[in-house]
């Protein structure tokens, strides 16, 4: 299964993929950060954003995407700017037919660390050692969207299921288009 | 200059057209709320959202979006779903080539009624009187979104100044295209 794993931002969206399933070594495909500047109109941003998301999704046909769910409660100041980074990525996914789930920052953290409370040195920390890298990803962002999707991968239970079967119809659907 | 008024929101959005310029009558073109239900998964409701906005933009043509800026502060509960309304209507108008501007709530009820402070109920009635209706339209939203647009034509100054500008420059190019 090939995730790709979104940490929504408007000055720093965190950008991942990562291949593989439960019990089996994983791999990262690709890492990148995608920055607007912040002296842009609110519109362009997004509109670049849009662009940018839509570019990884075309390039690396994920089979899920999984984005951070954010919270009302934490940054106030940035809060709308990450809602609206969060919006874009669901809408792209809705748009193209890929499942799409959103998994909470301690969903995240449990998954990769073992505690829903690690701080973001270990999630890094973790996430090179998972992934078999031979340097910490830059910036954090980057290391928060692998951390997502491998979250996505080893979470497993029944939504994973859905998404790996809905993913292994779509992929057998691309087939049969050829 | 046409404009298109939304009041961002997930479970309900309003939306209007009002069509007028400064010291001139205002005049209402369309109403109307676009419902997403709750029940639906988050992206579908995005997307629901998206096609009903690109829908009334392309039946419309506006000049101008205007959108109310929401801040994280008030209702923390739903904050996050107008968030990413907004930002859908703001992608909207970016990939639309339309200019848009956000206006705060107490601008629009000071545009509207002369205070900042008015209630839903006074916006209603003033909203109803300057578009000459024999009904308040319903729900609130939906006056809203009018109140937002009639807020947008009616502040005037510099930043109404481009929009009127970029407007007519984009009515000469899809007349001279057409």
């Amino acid at each position: 299964m090939r995730v790709l794993g979104i940490d929504p931002g408007l000055t720093r969206c965190g950008i991942g993929i990562v291949e593989g399933s439960v019990g089996k070594p994983l791999s990262m495909v690709s890492v990148g950060v995608i920055l607007t500047p912040s002296d842009l109109a609110l519109e362009s941003r997004l509109l670049e954003l849009d662009r940018a998301i839509n570019e990884w999704v075309s390039i690396w046909n994920p089979d899920v995407i999984a984005v951070e769910r954010v919270f009302a409660q934490h940054n106030v100041r940035t809060v709308m700017g990450t809602g609206q980074a969060a919006g874009i990525a669901l809408l792209i996914a809705a748009k193209s037919g890929i499942p799409v789930m959103m998994h909470t920052p301690s969903e995240v953290k449990a998954a990769v660390t073992g505690s829903g409370r690690a701080n973001k040195a270990q999630v890094a920390t973790m996430v090179a050692k998972l992934l078999n890298l031979s340097e910490i990803p830059k910036p954090v962002d980057a290391t928060d969207a692998l951390a997502l999707a491998i979250c996505h991968i080893w979470r497993g239970g029944a939504n994973t299921n859905i998404a790996t079967a809905l993913a292994a119809e779509k992929s057998r659907l691309r087939k049969l288009r050829g």
